[in-house]
């Protein structure tokens, strides 16, 4: 899936140097920030590819995410730069995964997934409207 | 003022065990949790001397953090506990100020004031209510 | 395996009051704040059933992360309490299996997993101690 | 002293996108993240008018923070873009002060200071090195 998405030109990939305040005791980045990086590639490919996430929020509509999985491949340090790359994995209709690689300095960090169901400010899941649908589906690697 | 206020058991104390996730890479608690620990100490002063701020929060009302201080004292590390001792130093029309001394194992860690002005969700500072002031000015030291 | 676990009495149990600092602008904990949930409660575990974590920092070594899974099921608000429980899922080695259970006012709010490999300060794996290893063993459930 | 150091050109200016998990309950960027924002702008003025920081971590070298003030005058929310302007306010033996104005898109977001010692791995304050200071000394604004 990765590959094909990569082959059609759907994924996106954030920079992120690592800040100081994202380390732990262990003297590299804390395992939970990496869901943070996830949110922030995952934010990017919206606008890069279907559209800004402000937009949901503006309408009350967010994409909660419903579940998370990381594997941890290797550390990363202060000041070293990470690259996330993000691509969609599949939607339905109303909920959607994307899939993630971290890359460090020395390579493969680690490799993720998330999954979201779009939800209205009371928390209901809401259908992803048909149009967001399938302009998402057409981003899936075939 | 402190002394004033622990004599009239206005204070509230907090104790927090640092988990591993708040330490940085030079081995101790990162300086940007310390505000944290604030909001948590500042939190439970409402709850024991004033009402929950859950309350303010489904009034739609906020105490907006309007500045922060913080002196650091001493590092604090992993497992260690901090206790968190807060007090009103001051309370206007539509501002109030804490003030916080922050305790771990060896003594004085640091010690720290944040000042807040109520306001509504768009943003806009709105008067304390009277009563609410006169009950909160009241837990003053004099 | 849970119900083994609590069968056998080898769960640990922690409760967290949700912070506001925790929350994001969906109007609930932030779903990258689970994660150190996790970290909190199988912290606790060490500490109740094999022995303080700190005792792995200050002899140089670290149970890396290398996998969390986390399947969020309802939201958590600011000022609501989460119950996190924790367990071991099995054990190898050079690693091992947590699982959790979170739940709050309202129920269920997530199930987790996390693995485990044990490293020295370079990041080198190495064998969990055999002593350390088999204490641990005898508290999986049968 | 702003004025002056900007007219030297010893300012560093760092742009931040502010991602989802910033924000809180109040729809705004949580006031903590503030004191981080600081870290990431002051490590970037290293880089840019002295030397890297990972120079001083890889020296076993630290610039502990002593003191934070920050002064909150406007909110920012998600995915407004924060820009943090960050010059040295003054220097001593072992210590120095940092100054900063985080400017939004609807202008003055805030303004800070920061004090920092320099300590070892024990947490000992130790003197910055005489050329280390005198280059520093030599951006101040005269």
């Amino acid at each position: 899936m990765t590959r094909g998405a990569e082959r059609t030109g759907t994924t996106s990939c954030v920079r992120h140097r690592v800040p100081f305040y994202e380390t732990d005791a262990m003297g590299v980045v804390h395992h939970s920030n990496y869901v943070r990086y996830l949110e922030i590639a995952r934010i990017l490919w919206m606008e890069e590819h279907h559209r800004p996430y402000r937009e949901y929020v503006a309408a009350e509509r967010h994409f909660a995410t419903t579940r998370v999985e990381v594997d941890y491949l290797h550390v990363v340090r202060f000041d070293e730069e990470v690259a996330i790359t993000v691509w969609l994995e599949w939607i339905r209709g109303a909920s959607l995964r994307m899939a993630y690689r971290l890359e460090g300095p020395a390579g493969r960090v680690a490799t993720a997934a998330t999954e979201h169901a779009l939800v209205d400010t009371a928390g209901r899941v809401r259908r992803i409207p048909k149009e967001d649908r399938e302009q998402m589906a057409s981003l899936l690697a075939r």
